[in-house]
């Protein structure tokens, strides 16, 4: 199995790497950082830059069987602009860049995040943002709606949620298909970035699932969705967050007795 | 590992059995009809009978490390009570009594299905099934609120559904961890029951997706959210429709440009 992997240094990506490593894989990692293990081979790559997506899909050795989508910047005040570009944009612009480069039958995986869950609610201005041709107009789109760091983060995987949604038909005309995951609070180098920016709120949600995700938890999830087991799972987002939402929407709807 | 598995004999259950042994493990079915293979022992169980499936709890040996609750009758005229009774109530009451035999860190799986989506929708309704008490102001409850055989299956699928968010928090303090499985038409002996009672709109479905998912394809997501893979995945429920609902959401959504 060849697997196309962006982020793979660090966090999520780097316990996904070790996964599939274990599973015998062939590990292409896509990153800014060079993974300092389980990656066969390591193309540098700035996706909030088109030229460095570009030559990144360009120097990609395929057929790949699964492409996973996982490299994202968390929510941090002043990156507005480029959360939405790495986050969103970029994901697209590589995936696209990628697809020609998947084996027939190969599986797509976008991080997402709880964060999105959202995307329904926020759907005109998660349109307008997969309606933005380039990353060039992504700082007058922030300005113009006035995108603070966490909406930029949210807004960001609630596109990517949308996006695995609606090229469904696509992937399956191409022999392809995409879902996505969307994990809750979970033990990584980012983890505070979160706690900051979600403040009182996600401490609560992990004090009630008793913890925070761990990375490994995350990755057992995204190399299912990678691999033939998951095969008739098309366009589906997994919510992989200790049960944080059920038990909210379980509260929401009075459903215990 | 020992696994506790509710229709082990035919269609999506006899897969399951089937691969839970390629695995290794002991697998007890409890079902009416003794399966063929891939069983380490059957007990006879009748899931529409209180005192059968009291019978069955008590003669199963554990502790079991997954419970599936897969069996379930399809839509069929004249089976109402019998669809509620069996789908929803005996896969409640089954599961209430095996509790004390599962490990700690056991995994719970329920086949729900596409047909119960509207769950949300449909809520007073599913709150007036889940708070029946016992099977037997079940047909009571049929009469009062005219339920045929599509509504009673679709009701009882949704109840399911409604029944693995609601146990979350309470699976959490046990030690326990709850999903469900939502597929759409499935290849197996029971598919035109199901063509039948859902007519034009599941061949249109099938069209979209290419064709009905094969039973191997729903079994391999049940073993995996029966396995310690997907052990940060609590009360959710994993659609397996080969792209069906992504695609009518996106339609719904008007998502692609």
């Amino acid at each position: 199995m060849r697997v196309a992997l962006t982020g793979g240094a660090t966090g999520i990506g780097a316990s996904v790497a070790a996964k599939l490593k274990a599973r015998g894989a062939h590990v292409t990692a896509f990153d800014l950082n060079e993974p300092q293990d389980n990656v066969d081979r390591w193309i540098e790559t700035d996706l909030g830059n088109p030229a460095s997506i570009a030559a990144a899909t360009e120097a990609a050795e395929g057929p790949f069987d699964a492409l996973i989508n996982n490299a994202g910047l968390p929510p941090r005040d002043g990156l507005e602009a480029l959360i939405l570009k790495v986050n969103y944009i970029g994901l697209r612009t590589f995936m696209d860049g990628m697809l020609a480069r998947l084996s027939p039958n190969a599986a797509i995986v976008n991080t997402a995040s709880r964060a999105g869950a959202m995307w329904r609610d926020n759907i005109e201005q998660v349109k307008a943002l997969m309606a933005l041709g380039s990353m060039d107009k992504v700082p007058a789109f922030v300005a113009a709606q006035d995108i603070d760091a966490v909406r930029a983060y949210n807004l960001s995987k609630e596109a990517v949620i949308a996006l695995t949604i609606a090229g469904t038909e696509d992937m399956i005309a191409r022999k392809l298909r995409m879902n996505s995951v969307s994990p809750a609070a979970v033990s990584t180098g980012i983890l505070d970035d979160f706690l900051n920016a979600f403040g009182e709120r996600a401490q609560k949600a992990i004090a009630r699932a008793g913890r925070a995700g761990e990375a490994d938890e995350i990755a057992d999830v995204i190399v299912f969705l990678a691999s033939p087991e998951s095969r008739w799972i098309k366009g589906q987002d997994i919510v992989i967050d200790g049960g944080i939402s059920a038990m909210l929407t379980s509260d929401m709807l009075a459903l215990r007795p």
